[in-house]
């Protein structure tokens, strides 16, 4: 049953707000203590939008933490122990950022500006506070802000058509996670090939908000011959492509290992890197968990899909099943699962359901389209 | 106009949630991650039911970081620059948490348990964070957790009644924000007096989240011959009582003279407590800014309740309403102000409506009412 969210100052608005309106935002959630529209009303046509099409979504949510000065860099690598030796200027790195148990905090995309400038573009947690207490109890030279940007992104496989038609054809070679400083007519944006989707698309890091409903139409302008519309980060989507939700799919015992970020740990990071000496441990003892799609038999309502399900293998409970959501592609519901290691693709599992009835699927691995 | 919240697994619901269905919630915020309601339909009652009666609020959002080990003293000390020497087991005190730079970064209740065990009661932010950031950083012997504890809020003129009517008349003798812990019927809890209100009443630290729904049946039925019913944190009462909502009406400069917080902030605190020299420094200055109440002229709408609005002085900026609400006692928009301290009470101030409208208000001390 739908309930209303309340207007709180706790909780901002973006500065694409007034145009989420005019497109009939019908949802919200809340992320990083701002409001992130998550629907407009059809979610089959949002979805095929972006699977099919290209679709517009407000991020603005996406907070940046912003690192500058001359020890930007050292605390950028301080933070994740992904090393940074390579990370080049213009380039945007999915980094995982551990606490000094070696637990996963957030998962954000480190964004190299200079080599006294970094953004950490951040999931829904305040990572900002992390930061800043590392810095300050390191006597670290560096300021760590949160600016006012604002993410638009444009996600689908007609993306770059519509980026393309906006600023020439010459973006078309930009590579994925590659990004450049750009202006539409006046609006000072950075423009990324990056989004939480793996439909293909760009981010548009609007760096004045003011400018926000005007970007809003260019780009919805620019993207009519496309079919372009207004959606969302799509549940659905993300679980098929296997899309880490840190906050909604983790617990506070959630090692990278256990979510597929073990590539971006180098057990070699230097050792002033937060959590390495733990990381190496626990690497060393192997993940007790991994993350695994679910394809659920046919049939069934998709009950209170903001509750985690036991999953169990002949009655013994072996984890949970931490997101669902119905997938039109494959015509049943489909979910994110962390679950013991012993479970591999193809085994069949159940999983009890929030409203108490039980449900059978199969594992399987990502992407599950 | 009315928007519907999107069930999400990165916001929790409360061990009290099937009741406030029960109890046919109409609206919610989030707050730490979490649903919390924020309205059962008709918010005349509500407030009513608070300033004159009793109501009963679902306030598990209010989440715990727990302080447990050897250090958990020194760490709590370190964490507030409210001198801690004189907090006694049973106790809970309203303590500013600052980071390095002297901003407020919360601002908790925090309750001894024990020598090795205290509890920060925390605003909306990751206090958890910060808290086994200094921990670990500094080398403390000390765990940092949020342990799964809900908070039932009775508040109102009658909330002694209904808790005397659970736990015996002795309760009436627990002088403010002491607190004990107690059962209901075989449900572990913590009572105390204390509440984000200024009518009276008491808080039950739920410590077995299974019981929630147990719980809130329990007070409801305990409260019955008082009227009790449902209701929510009340942005009207807590306006007129000068209660602050950290993150609502703090921004990333506050500071905790600026919010009435200066008798919390001790200059003599131990030289590891985090901030304390930047707050000497703020202290010597003289803050900027301070809150006053503002009582608007009769008339006109309550135009977007989460906007801050300007305030002016013949055309000067001089700082914002951060928050807005109608008082029934008042006949008129209330308003929590942040502004330049050369603003006093009693001032007469431009106020710019987020619909573009000018509106009027007089400047006042707290309480409002």
């Amino acid at each position: 049953m739908p309930h209303e969210i309340s207007p709180s100052p706790r909780i901002r608005r973006s500065p694409y707000y007034a145009a989420t309106l005019e497109e009939g935002v019908t949802a919200f959630s809340t992320y990083n203590h701002m409001l992130m529209p998550t629907s407009y009303g059809d979610p089959e046509a949002e979805y095929r939008r972006l699977v099919e099409g290209v679709a517009m979504w407000d991020v603005a949510v996406e907070r940046q933490v912003e690192l500058t000065g001359p020890d930007a860099g050292r605390l950028a690598q301080i933070l994740t122990p992904r090393r940074l030796d390579r990370l080049a200027v213009g380039t945007g790195w999915y980094v995982p950022v551990c606490d000094h148990r070696g637990v996963l905090i957030n998962d954000p995309v480190l964004l190299k500006h200079a080599e006294d400038r970094y953004w950490f573009s951040i999931a829904d947690g305040d990572l900002l506070l992390w930061a800043r207490a590392i810095a300050a109890e390191r006597g670290l030279d560096v300021t760590v802000v949160e600016p006012e940007v604002a993410p638009l992104a444009v996600q689908g496989p007609r993306a770059e058509d519509v980026i393309a038609a906006l600023f020439g054809e010459e973006i078309r070679a930009i590579r994925h996670f590659r990004f450049r400083e750009v202006e539409l007519d006046g609006i000072p944006l950075v423009l990324a090939r990056s989004g939480w989707s793996r439909q293909g698309g760009f981010e548009l890091y609007l760096l004045e908000p003011s400018r926000g409903v005007d970007l809003w139409h260019r780009v919805r302008a620019a993207g009519r011959p496309f079919d372009i519309g207004p959606g969302a980060p799509n549940p659905a989507e993300r679980i098929e492509s296997g899309l880490l939700s840190w906050g909604g799919d983790t617990d506070d015992a959630t090692t990278p290992f256990e979510v597929r970020m073990s590539r971006y740990v180098h057990l070699d990071a230097p050792a002033e890197v937060v959590g390495i000496d733990a990381l190496r441990r626990i690497a060393r003892a192997g993940p007790a968990r991994h993350q695994l799609g679910a394809v659920f038999d046919a049939g069934g309502p998709l009950a209170a899909p903001d509750l985690w399900c036991q999953v169990t293998l002949e009655g013994t409970l072996l984890g949970h099943v931490t997101a669902r959501a119905f997938s039109p592609r494959l015509g049943t519901i489909v979910g994110m699962c962390l679950v013991d290691r012993r479970l591999r693709p193809g085994d069949r599992v159940g999983v009890s359901l929030p409203d108490g009835a039980a449900a059978a699927a199969t594992l399987a691995g990502f992407p599950l389209v």
